[in-house]
């Protein structure tokens, strides 16, 4: 698989510069095209305070069809009221007229800092520049997929491939996230339970409907990206898109068919997810929380949330120190049924908890067990039938370090 | 009023020894008594994970009627099973015996590492030692403070008088907290949403019905403790807990004299929860979320506690950095009614941002204002008349460096 990217999917071009909006120097506008768009869905922030380009973008995505996508890195284009609504339309207009297309086929992204106002002169000039160089070879799909990250130490990306029927499906994205982490992202609907900026794109070259695109999209989302915290702020510009060019051999239309591309979509899209919480800010290891035995499914997320994101749980990680009290601790205030008495604990294979009593354990050995780049909580409460996995990282002070002088 | 301290109110003894459960050797089993007591109330912790005290102790305050207090720190007898509950139970039987009481009229307390059996032998020394060394003076006072702490870094103490008829009455407090500060304490009913250990006593010489002051009690915990947050921890230990001697010459029974006791009682919690917050594990500075004309006040607690927790506000605080965009999401995702076209956000008394659009400010001039003891961060909703107020503290290194080597 390792050899599939972005634009293995026929039917997709892309291509990355530098237009000078980030003081580094580093890519900052993308654009990915695709030539014969079939379907295209994309989820978005449900932040109430959420980005020019989600509003544009929930806009442009709703009759289900685009050409593409078009964004920028190192300014969020966010809080920037009427100006910035007219900036992420601009974007779209100008990549429209570069292709000869609509501006109503693009979806706008923008990702970085909040409430400074975009330098569209720089901007415009990138993307005409990015349409200039639109290619489909690795090499395109690395410049775009590196000029989507902001903080990010590393650029994202996966792949898979499918059959569905005899015809072969190919699915691949890349993504951007590292802070401002805990997406709750739906397809355009109300605002749902509060949960960075992340931006994922992910592109397919099977035939598929946009309703059925829409589904499978919204479920794998809240299967991987919306699976995954650093720090539970819901950025203003989560954004996760996925375009259909339909230009494959496969056509998905039967339910089979459906739940086996959700299925292999699904697979990129929490490989995406991990690699965002392996790269949280200050790193240095995943935490996979898994929640088993819960009475509901919403119970389930809410204890594996209330897990992930407690500050004295990512400390502890942090120091490989077994402090097994904070999880269950944490578990019992997510405000959901959940009884110490009935339930287990174990730490990197080892139970440490069990029925309202510590087990005795050697701590050292679990202590060493905790120096992995990849640490299993998992809790099983005993109380019914639903379970959850959330994607944490620890909290070291490296991310005190990164985002207590990041503005000024 | 800096003379006062939790004697003053006339009826009470208190006294603080080391009992050798710290491995500092710091004091750690207090015990504080009321000779003529007439009323009690307690409020608890609301989360699922409950230690043995807090199970005890709803038990033995549901009359409304308590002889007094014994506590220890070093362990919080937490996720200890029928033992700790035992363990629990032996504690207020030990301290009646010594006493002359019931073991019902005793609230027991526990604060510490969380999954330890406590070392009865230690603790039931030491609460018989505390019984022979009981006394009313200032110095008994500060003992029982000290006893009360764990990683506090300094003793938390308030007291105020009121004049109430022709009467004074005398309310006084001491508290701990510092880390796992999240606390949501309710009278002993169902649980409410998700929000360290901390602990408080207070004494009061007023003559005042249990019911009367249970409803003050929880009011005022509502107003302070419960608005308070170091890291949205709630513990399985947070107890607050007044006793109200009855030996002064007021009798608060009317309810113009209930507003003004309870008017008083508020402002003792509420200096007390500023300490906790100004103490806060490695905390630097207290940062007051005030939150105004949001359109309920479940909104407004809502919003302030999104902001207070979000790590990347309290990052950018620690840093002096008024990056106001951190604020304005956080407010965003707190799945409450929010548009930021009709907000306001003042950093320091400086207006960073209004009605959607960001304000020309001088970054310089206010990070430097951020540089305080106390940061007062601002946001008008433009949407109700409903407000909230919730104090936190900065993230900093030193709450990490806390946190990654407690256990172990």
């Amino acid at each position: 698989m390792s050899e599939l990217h972005l634009l293995s999917p026929r039917g997709f071009r892309a291509a990355g510069v530098k237009a000078g909006i980030k003081a580094s120097g580093k890519p900052d506008v993308g654009l990915l095209v695709c030539d014969t768009p079939t379907s295209a869905a994309a989820v978005f922030t449900t932040n109430k305070v959420f980005a020019a380009p989600v509003l544009v973008g929930r806009e442009h995505v709703r009759d289900g069809r685009l050409r593409g996508v078009v964004m920028n890195s190192g300014n969020a284009n966010a809080c920037t009221g009427a100006r910035g609504e007219r900036d992420a339309r601009r974007m779209c207009a100008v990549a429209a007229q570069a292709l000869g297309a609509r501006p109503q086929q693009f979806l706008p992204a923008s990702t970085g800092v909040i409430g400074h106002l975009l330098p569209m002169d720089k901007v415009e000039r990138g993307i005409r520049e990015a349409a200039r160089r639109l290619g489909d070879s690795r090499q395109h799909a690395l410049a775009f997929a590196d000029a989507i990250l902001t903080t990010d130490t590393r650029r994202k990306a996966a792949a898979a491939e499918v059959k569905i029927g005899r015809a072969r499906v190919r699915i691949a994205g890349v993504c951007k996230g590292s802070g401002m982490i805990g997406p709750h992202m739906t397809l355009a609907g109300p605002p749902a339970p509060p949960h960075a900026t992340m931006l994922a794109y992910l592109t397919t070259d099977a035939a598929i409907a946009p309703a059925a695109l829409r589904r499978a999209l919204q479920e794998c989302a809240d299967a991987s990206f919306n699976a995954v915290t650093v720090d539970d702020h819901m950025s203003t510009n989560d954004t996760a898109c996925i375009l259909a060019s339909g230009t494959g051999d496969a056509r998905v239309s039967s339910s089979s068919d459906v739940r086996k591309f959700g299925d292999a979509l699904r697979q990129v899209c929490q490989s995406l997810a991990y690699q965002i919480a392996a790269d949280g800010e200050g790193a240095t290891k995943v935490v996979a929380v898994i929640v088993r035995r819960a009475n509901s499914d919403q119970a389930a997320r809410a204890i594996a949330r209330a897990i992930a994101d407690s500050p004295l749980v990512k400390c502890a990680m942090h120091g490989n120190d077994p402090n097994w009290g904070r999880i269950v601790s944490a578990a019992g205030l997510a405000g959901v049924p959940f009884d110490p008495a009935k339930c287990a604990l174990d730490l990197q294979g080892t139970t440490v908890f069990r029925r309202g009593r510590p087990l005795p354990f050697d701590a050292a050995a679990v202590s060493r067990s905790l120096r992995a780049s990849e640490v299993r909580v998992e809790l099983d409460c005993g109380l019914g039938a639903h379970g959850a996995t959330l994607w944490t990282c620890d909290l070291s002070k490296d991310y005190v370090t990164i985002n207590a002088d990041y503005h000024t």
